[in-house]
């Protein structure tokens, strides 16, 4: 792909919505896919060619492999982005898309496989200098599970090596706890990703969730776009995500940049990623996992750098450098994103897929709306249930809260029950505001 | 007004939308003002209290002081922001809020008196060193308009002192047609602006139009934030605006600015505004107005240096420094505005009230849209016809354009003819995108 591109969208949402944007800003043109329920969605009107690749199930669908190869060959596409979720980070996939002719807009299938192995991810990063959660190889029965635990010492997290995106992780506070549970979890793990691997890594329960965005061109260039905390998690799901990190000195800050860019060095990485680490109290820190995609919260960093990471992805794929160095990476204010779901939050966050009867968008400056949906639109039970990303920017924290506070006043959403009243509390919360809090933080809550 | 202030919102509209906007990031309260047609108008849906001034027609609400002025004792606000048009350039109106006790959120009533008539503005430019372009004193008759306009050289443009916004403009390229039309045009000027006073002034058909933002608080600080190029015009209306002003070299560039510091400097001036010039293909420039108020494209000079100008303009009124200095004054990337207006291009560009059957905002990186309206708004035939600003940044001019032309893809707006389809001819002319226009570019653009 060089010059004007053809590039296939495998993928749906805003994120669709974003990457046809993308290409059309960089002169490509934008193929979308769609399923039976999303014929009429707005990626698909927005698209230069839509083709439909399935029934609504994801399985069938944007989890279809072959649907997706034999859209991208029709339409004769020169690459495919894979978006987030879905086949994003399914190194078959990656090397499918390769083996057919296309570009796989992201990093080589076995960095891909590399970094989603948990206990691999966790060896590159420990070669790499990078400091990693006290923890275990792999445990394969409870007795030897209950040994390491002591080890390690309590509270411990079980997680299971093929899981991701906060799924597969269960805490435990005592042995007992653990002799309870521990089959269960890697029965569940056998079920839910085709893999039963689990492993233990200490839980932190006061660390803040701080990650950094990495992009790495095929001409040597590696930068980092400094970090978002994603700390304000309801059963490990992100709902507000920020950037900068408040709080962290600058020192950690570097330090954080540096020990992502030399995992990201070890591994080849090539394209956006993100390197997500834990932060303690004292500001030591751990890495987790690494993202090998684009990641849903990326507009933060965007809104801080001025970067259009998507662009970029686009023109790493192309062979072309990255249009920024290391030096001349720069972060102005501060940028804080809202995930508005189509959960009840009166309902223990239940989906509430439905139509959109009414629909009134905020603006100003410093807001931007990330959505696929407007009124009139249905949500699918068959997928996710973001209704829109809301960030805001401001010259300083202070008043991209207060922006933020204004925008959600603004911003209604009728039909169903969504997260907006939810994202109205959490942005009037002293203790977020004008603090910093840990990934915990949320479900202490009262 | 110290803490958390009310504020009067005295106008309607998008700017109305903002204001409220910016009144309640800082922590205060707005206070809503609306005619009959308005009532349900999303800024008084906004405000936290709303006040009923009089009938549709100008005159009977957002030009009537007592009306305002009745509101603002009833609500007990602490002050009064005039946003543009209307009552924001009327000297007597800032008296007689400051009279009544209340802030009036602009310049001292003789500042706007002063830079409003412009023969008094024309000569404080001189005298504060900023150059001006080539013309008299004001003409009285005829002959002696035939007798100055011969020492100026033609072609010359025959102005109303009293006009502004680019009305009682006319251009004249010769003795003869001067003659034929000077009388109308003064008789014009009376009935217009209760103020036949006229004066002549060279014609620089092939100039840019650059204008230069100013804010300036009440302990001697003064800053410019850099420049708004405003070239693409019709009939004298501005329809796209660009920051900074491409192709400007870093020397004109300051000296703008410093040209526009030493005038607000001279005559005192406090608050936000904005210093116009005419800018020949030499790089040569020349005062024309000052506007002693919040621009419509305030915006663009907002994405490029990421200050709140409405948010000064609160501050500043408060009796606060301004939040930055003129060395931390920074510009990064480049802005676009497009003011998508409901007006036919394919006929005439008359105005086209009614009703919104069919809005749906475009979004992404870099896109900002400022309006008061959605799906079911009505637009009145009593005020101006802008239905939105597009605002679109990029890291450079390219990007810019590309968000722009993406963003006006998907912008849809149905029910009344609109200047949507004109703006994506705009953004796609290589001409405008790719160099810099003059002020009769559009006109002469087959």
């Amino acid at each position: 792909m060089t010059g004007r591109s053809r590039i296939l969208v495998a993928n749906r949402g805003e994120i669709a919505v974003r990457i046809v944007r993308a290409c059309h800003t960089a002169g490509h043109e934008a193929v979308a896919v769609y399923s039976d329920t999303d014929k009429n969605a707005r990626w698909v009107r927005m698209a230069d060619e839509a083709l439909h690749i399935g029934g609504s199930p994801a399985a069938k669908s944007y989890l279809n492999t072959d649907a997706i190869l034999e859209a991208a060959k029709y339409a004769e596409v020169d690459a495919v982005h894979p978006g987030y979720g879905f086949l994003s980070e399914n190194a078959a996939f990656a090397r499918a898309v390769t083996a057919a002719g296309f570009t796989f807009i992201g990093p080589p299938p076995e960095v891909i496989e590399l970094m989603g192995d948990k206990a691999s991810a966790r060896s590159a990063a420990t070669e790499a200098g990078v400091p990693v959660v006290p923890g275990s190889r792999p445990v394969t029965d409870t007795d030897d599970a209950v040994r390491v635990a002591e080890e390690i010492g309590y509270p411990i997290l079980v997680k299971a090596a093929a899981g991701g995106g906060g799924r597969g992780i269960r805490p435990v506070r005592d042995a007992t706890q653990l002799t309870e549970v521990f089959a269960g979890a890697r029965a569940e793990a056998q079920s839910a990703f085709g893999d039963g691997t689990a492993y233990l890594e200490r839980a932190l329960p006061r660390a803040r969730h701080v990650e950094v965005q990495l992009l790495a061109d095929h001409h040597g260039n590696l930068v980092h776009l400094f970090e978002r905390d994603c700390s304000v998690q309801r059963r490990r799901q992100k709902l507000l995500e920020e950037a900068p990190a408040p709080g962290l000195d600058e020192r950690t800050r570097n330090e954080l940049g540096e020990a992502a860019k030399r995992l990201g060095e070890h591994v080849g990485y090539r394209n956006a990623g993100t390197v997500e680490f834990l932060v303690d109290p004292d500001g030591r820190f751990y890495f987790i996992e690494m993202n090998t995609r684009v990641q849903v919260e990326h507009p933060i960093t965007e809104a801080i750098t001025g970067v259009d990471l998507v662009a970029e992805q686009l023109r790493i794929a192309d062979g072309a450098s990255l249009s920024l160095t290391q030096d001349s990476a720069r972060h102005s204010g501060a940028a804080v994103e809202l995930r508005i779901n189509a959960e009840d939050p009166d309902n223990d966050f239940l989906p509430t897929p439905g139509e959109i009867t009414s629909f009134e968008a905020p603006g100003g400056p410093g807001v931007r709306l990330d959505t696929a949906l407007t009124r009139g639109e249905q949500i699918s039970p068959f997928y996710d249930s973001l209704i829109a990303k809301l960030v805001c920017w401001g010259a300083d924290r202070q008043q991209a809260y207060a922006r933020a506070r204004q925008a959600l006043s603004e911003f209604r959403v009728e039909g169903v029950a969504n997260t907006i009243p939810l994202h109205r509390e959490l942005v009037d919360d002293g203790e977020l505001t004008e603090g910093a809090v840990h990934t915990t933080w949320l479900e202490e809550r009262s």
